[in-house]
């Protein structure tokens, strides 16, 4: 694609490096730019850099923060005996938009995965596994995403955390609410059969 | 949706201004510049800030230059009797990158769309009717989207363009080559009829 500016091009380069985004779609983000007020563009530009500069990742449970200890491991109305250990970032920002769960998180980042030659050192488990003794965590849920490298991560996890004294749980799989029997896939059918529970337990 | 930092929040809220980008996608485009160097970010924010503080418009077709005047205006081999007004400067591009096109443009800045609220004194008109009796242009190629917004704005064109002594023509319309017959509306497959071309010319 030729442009009629070194500089639309420029920032058009920039903006298909992000995930999804095309040059086309690049070239359509740079021309709403141009077509704004020139405050919109440096806002978010800074809004940005300030993120990128200034943002933390929690001490403790490695989520993001704006601090060194993050706002939901320094909240003293969260459940401290209940830890969530999750992939990524974005589960925790899904969890706890359901606003079901009040317990802590640890961040792994990541999932053991050999294909993309990530091991257990390359994730956050050395830190969970320091992290327990001087915690009040009694209970670990495991929220990993049920694939292969997630399934591997949990099954590692598991025992490493043999010893640990606390009780392992993991997040419920079964039909998705709103979901259709006919269309749901064999294996969470039949888990959701086996793993039945009480018709009034919410 | 709650963020567990308000620098991340604040890049999400600037990144869902973009067209097309949803809170979910602006959340996974600011975690994406979080895993990668802050030079990438750092980098994308100097090419906007850049792109937005310092891009032109070319005084005499409206494109997008770095230049007073853009690089096809002052591009001595560019064939000075062909004049193409286009809506917008991504038609420039687009017609630009079929390398079959060698003459000059003017880019309206836009349509003439009533429910709008855009009338013919919004669009860079006056100053294609200025531009005229200085040029050599001989032939003016409208190329607009045959929208109802199109077609309108082509026929104020040639209705203002009557004592200007050039041929006007327009953009083929027909089956798009790869196109199916069966699948080709009714309008297009019959105009295609009616302004069918000898078969040897390409």
């Amino acid at each position: 694609m030729n442009f009629p500016s070194k500089l639309i091009e420029g920032a058009v380069e920039e903006l298909a490096k992000l995930p999804g985004v095309g040059r086309k779609t690049a070239l359509r983000l740079a021309l709403h730019l141009l077509k704004e007020e020139s405050e919109e563009t440096f806002q978010l530009a800074e809004a940005l850099v300030k993120m990128r500069a200034e943002i933390k990742h929690c001490q403790q449970c490695h989520n993001i923060s704006d601090t060194d200890i993050c706002s939901i491991c320094s909240n003293p109305l969260r459940d401290r005996s209940l830890l969530c250990v999750v992939s990524d970032i974005r589960d925790v920002i899904a969890i706890e938009n359901t606003a079901q769960y009040k317990g802590l998180y640890h961040v792994l980042g990541g999932v053991i995965s050999p294909i993309e030659g990530i091991g257990p050192s390359d994730l956050h488990i050395e830190s969970l596994l320091e992290r327990l003794p001087k915690s009040e965590v009694k209970e670990i849920v495991l929220a990993i995403s049920p694939t292969m490298e997630g399934d591997t991560t949990g099954f590692y996890l598991t025992r490493k955390l043999r010893d640990a004294n606390v009780r392992i749980t993991t997040i419920a799989r079964g039909v998705p609410v709103g979901g259709e029997l006919e269309y749901t896939d064999e294996i969470t059918l039949g888990r959701s059969i086996v793993e039945r529970t009480n018709y009034g337990k919410v």
